[in-house]
């Protein structure tokens, strides 16, 4: 359950109102790599949380902290949108590139749909989608999502800096980039309890007898033309979970060409699809036979008839 | 540029089609762990690679690969799907799970739209939305977005593997398992290569001194009524940059209320919301006077007389 | 800012896991008239307040309310998922309904993707889109959006009342009814005190004189062949906002055929129809004179030439 | 069934194309508040209407006026493009915001993907999503939802007619803002024919004994700190719908924390994560006994032994 | 202007209600080859149709009609559900497939969001997007796509009748499916009149000498390994219009490597990929020279020095 | 399978960035019209290929051809971006178009989001949806679906030549504009094998005499008001498949007025909708009987009581 004050978390001052910068803060906001996407991570992360109590405790915390940094980007996006009302219909000063954002069409869906304030938009003006929650029951595949997150969202945020002089925006995007660098290290501590790089590969509770381990520790290259294959940390030397070595392949099709049946009755294909199907051997020419289960096509074959 | 041979890079065969693993595995198709987020990311992270040639031929090469597994499993769906066609219209044998599965409506967009073939959708029918490629122009956030991508790309793949008893699907997840093994470490080692932790924060090249260095190291904890703090590596010792230690503070409200400017006229707010602004004391009680900036408040008062 | 204690708003208990039911109640969480989008709504309205501050927090208190809401929902669809993994792989019990939504394919993302939790996604797996946040600095026209938003989400909680015997989940959708009563209410009372029906039209603020007063309280039928106009309170009588009359008029053509200009030369259009626009007299035939702008048209002219 | 004429319901004149105002005008188009959501939404809930005749009737007449009115702002906006393709190539008269527009960008779909039409999108050029077709079955709450569509429409198309100078927009956005102030006051003329506030709550066909009534007429305070309650029509007083007192109560954890059980083995969780569940006493720590249901943990622990 | 009479165009009749056939139903309506998508395109191409004003005629006669096959289709949805909420939960009857699918949580959103009734959704319960609306500018192009869409349409409505014995529903089909060949025909022949394959290609009005005539008539195998080029109508022979002969080649990379610069400062990419840009020997190797414009890039090096 | 060789299909050279142009490329990769629709369309129909194995080919050819026109124009958005943050922070040459539409809030996204690359976006910055892949299993439908992608497509390369005055890229346009020509004859190849307008309408495998023959060569006039109907090819003389005569007809209403059942009891409608069905005279007036299916009232009634 939750608690609110009604205060920042942090101060939000703007000192000169710049419209065209309210856009670029949405990215924050409803960008893919903004704060609503780690809140309702993070959240959705806890609410299923299974396993030790405390990666729950963990998760809820920092998603309630990050529900105030939605509401920061929130009042900075209304403060940098003040004025912005009349620029849009008087359209002078033309040399203020806030003014110029207006007169361009930017921030026209914040002033027509939501009358000067935030909204759960990226900087194009495209909603956020709940499908980038990721919270998937495996805690060490949600952490790496995490730092993931963390890592692009720190990114946006020094961006952000680089794009305003604002001296009360640059105090709060340094506050938000030392947020975000607490965080990627948050996550990663919990990869580190978890066992690290040791507790490779993700899941770490599946068989590994059930692994096909030939292909578990090569590097695939689909390069042509004897093209070299890039060489790094990957390509030989011991593997990361020190199980085994890193070695290169060329990439070869081990499974043949597919063959799939004739296009049954009742998909209405074309007439002239059914007709040719496999078996019809001018068509076909000399190929070599396709490996693929018989038993399936044989089985088709039967309901067919 | 690209070339095909036709072939797949692996063995696809289905023993005993099943129509419900069908729609399983067009999670790993179109879902957003799915093989067509990974070889759209890969691409797209190699199409933009900036930096050292190396990096742009190890994403190229995978996300070459990463097209053969789409191809593998809209084959092995096609497979599945073969004879499902009639048992839609036909009812019978309702003892048999992949039956029930068409009499219960699964897969109808696969027939009414596909004819009984793979689409790019993940297994309740929602087409993949191309919002999920992360390409950020900083090769360290790609490489955590890789790992994660990879990492519960493998948990799809045991979850698949835990659903199917038939021998071909078996052995087409097995690889498919160990490839996503092998790609969590090659994201890694590029990790590794850069720096791993030691090169926290992510971007680092975004100069320290900006960043406001008081809450970098500190786990903030937003818990209520003396409830403890989850205690953890994240929460004392060295960081895991090496450059400080952690700490943990109580969240606490910087920033004030956030104070707004009455609605502009040229918004259409309801009047009575225009008439009851800021300094309306009556209605503001004894409240603590806002820390948000006057300076664009009274910037804005300007604007409106 | 928030704050948490980690605990339920109010008792959550499943005595009789039922997977069928999680998938409903996802419904819920991530569909259109679920809690998300009540709460980050309410946010978004409190974030972006303007006007007598007393809405802020009313908005503010409930948005807190809300987000225990999705918590409560989240940890009901956890709790009926547990056992439904294993019913997937098993298939056993197959006269158990919630076993049989899983061999018929329900719930198959909540297991692939997430390990049998709660996901933002509504009852068919279509993830929530924040496109329906809606905040539009109209305060009035908010409340009215937020008694649609309740009264959805209340008819919602009974038909999922309706579709359980579960003791345990009666009673919390018990709780939850009540609630989406009392918002209901809470926002009816806001319009009441804005005026009620007296305040009409929203916004309030437009100046009534721009309004075309013709056709602001009659009734348009659309209706052909003599069908009757349907005939009720807004079709005679005063208007609610008690300025005028209500009366009926029949739909008539005001504004004549549009005139587009020829297709320009850049839009690349079919040569054929670059030499069929208007002027053709013989694809025209006896049309009656457009009442759209020839200005337009001129300077089209002009600027082609 | 339907039929057309050809012509506008009103004059569709424009003076001085202006591209910048076409974006605008693409927000009453395919944006959330725009004529496609309305005349869409009417249609469904005419199409699915069950109850008196009438009201199908009613939807059916306005639903099909709504189609008219994107038909006037599809002309509005194509006439607003013309001449436009030119402006993006030559970019001469910078100081022209229309022709501005075009040099920053705006319209660039309109013209690659419409040769310079109308588009089904909003002002930012996102894709009307039919997901915001409300028709629930319920009369009154579908009510409540147009009413909330045509506050926000009428107030998008003030903002409209604040943008432009246009004599011949300002007439036409003139007789749609009368337009939108008739459907206001219509559909809340079903709602007092169905009783208005007395026949609260929605649905009222909901039996009330099975609502929670402790928190039926209550206003939940989130806040901390003893922060004052939001005091208004909402806290005290008789409730609207005429049967109770409102009154407010502090938000209090009921439901105690919430207990999930160990992750199943087949969800493939880190194996960490299995060993840490319920029961590890270190963990835990002191904290209170659930409140949640044993019953579901003591059939998990069975399932899972 | 539009005109309703409250009629369906053609017979709705169930003679037997099967909720599962709603679901499948739901793909004709609001799928991407659905009535939807026909109405609203063939809408937007009549509303921005510039040219021979018949096609403008010609659209907006069959738009309209579509809107009323729309109202077939979820009249037969609604029929079709009647009855379907008892199903869900009492939950007898379980050889009916209907109820079967009710129970396997088939049509739920149907149930819980608009009580039985049709919704602008395909047969996964995924919203119809607006961007499926095709409307280019270009009669010729937006033909093709109309008689795309009416193929698939007519796919679907020949599945559908596969999928039903009810005479009234195969009744109702017989009917769509014939209006559905009309339509093809229909667009087929305004291509016919804007002259067939001799038209092409399309659009025809881009001056052919502007086009790299070298690869306008050249099939492009990217075939690898000597496997043969697939030979047919398109490989060898006079061109469809008429104006050169077929010829096959192989796909070579005229382009070369591509080379971007080293990231910018501003873009905080990590500092590993800014110290390993172009011109590191050691990485790149003995790759051959690039043949990208060295113009862009002394520009990027002299804007960052 | 699928390999690569890291070079480009063509040259890609860009003498003067221009970062709006960069924007406007976008449409051309993520676009509902760009090349990630083709090749994934392309590849999905090569994937579910049934019938003769030639198609399958060609399909995969052209679809492995257009994977490296999406690398090509990825690396033509980069170099056009190349300089591109700085503008965004300094602001200076404000004559200058590029520059202005950094200013004016013009790919943003792709700064802050991808540090100057390309994304899967359109020129608005809207994500490409994979629902726009149609593969519908007929391999006449999907040729349809592919004449008009690459009529869009070629309509839309030969409206980007005409935004830019740069040689290269008018190079690189002029080579896609000439691929996408022979991509419309080959496609349009297919359809002549399969016998073109002869093998009319899609599907040719559905039994004719299952058709309703009456409606299948009518031409259906919607107008109203002694309106002409509009003539030509599609309204006399022989159809396109030759086997019948055009006519025209007037829409009439066949079905009568759709009666939809009293709503259940558990769908929870409004009380007053309950008590307002079919069968109260007073509010329905004089209307002609139903033609719709009695049985089903009959059975819902049955149902209910």
């Amino acid at each position: 359950m939750y608690y609110t004050d009604g205060k920042l978390q942090y101060t939000v001052r703007v000192d000169s109102p710049n419209p065209l910068f309210a856009r670029q803060l949405q990215q924050a906001i409803g960008g893919i790599e903004g704060e609503i996407r780690v809140a309702m991570q993070y959240f959705f992360q806890a609410w299923g949380s299974r396993g030790p109590r405390k990666y729950r405790d963990l998760l809820l915390n920092t998603a309630t902290e990050e529900l105030a940094h939605i509401e920061m980007l929130s009042t900075a996006v209304a403060l940098n949108l003040e004025g912005g009302g009349k620029a849009v219909s008087k359209g002078v000063d033309s040399s203020n590139p806030a003014i110029q954002s207006m007169l361009g069409g930017i921030n026209q869906k914040s002033y027509l749909s939501s009358g000067n304030n935030a909204m759960p938009i990226d900087s194009d003006g495209v909603p956020f989608d709940m499908s980038h929650i990721y919270a998937s029951g495996n805690l060490a595949a949600d952490m790496y999502a995490n730092v993931a997150a963390e890592s692009t969202g720190r990114l946006l945020a020094t961006r952000l800096y680089e794009l305003t002089d604002d001296p009360g925006m640059k105090d709060m995007l340094s506050f938000l980039i030392a947020r975000d660098a607490m965080h990627q290290q948050q996550w990663l501590a919990v990869i580190e309890e978890l066992g690290g790089t040791q507790a490779l590969p993700i899941p770490n509770s599946f068989p590994e007898e059930q692994q096909n381990e030939e292909f578990a520790y090569a590097f695939v290259s689909t390069a042509i033309d004897g093209a070299p294959v890039p060489q790094g940390r990957w390509s030989e030397g011991p593997s990361l979970d020190g199980r085994s070595e890193f070695h290169t392949m060329a990439a070869e099709p081990i499974g043949g060409e597919p063959e799939l049946s004739t296009p049954p009755k009742e998909s209405y294909a074309q007439a002239e699809q059914m007709a040719g199907g496999p078996g019809q051997s001018d068509q076909l020419g000399s190929r070599q036979p396709s490996q693929m289960g018989g038993g399936a096509m044989e089985k088709v074959k039967d309901a067919l008839s």
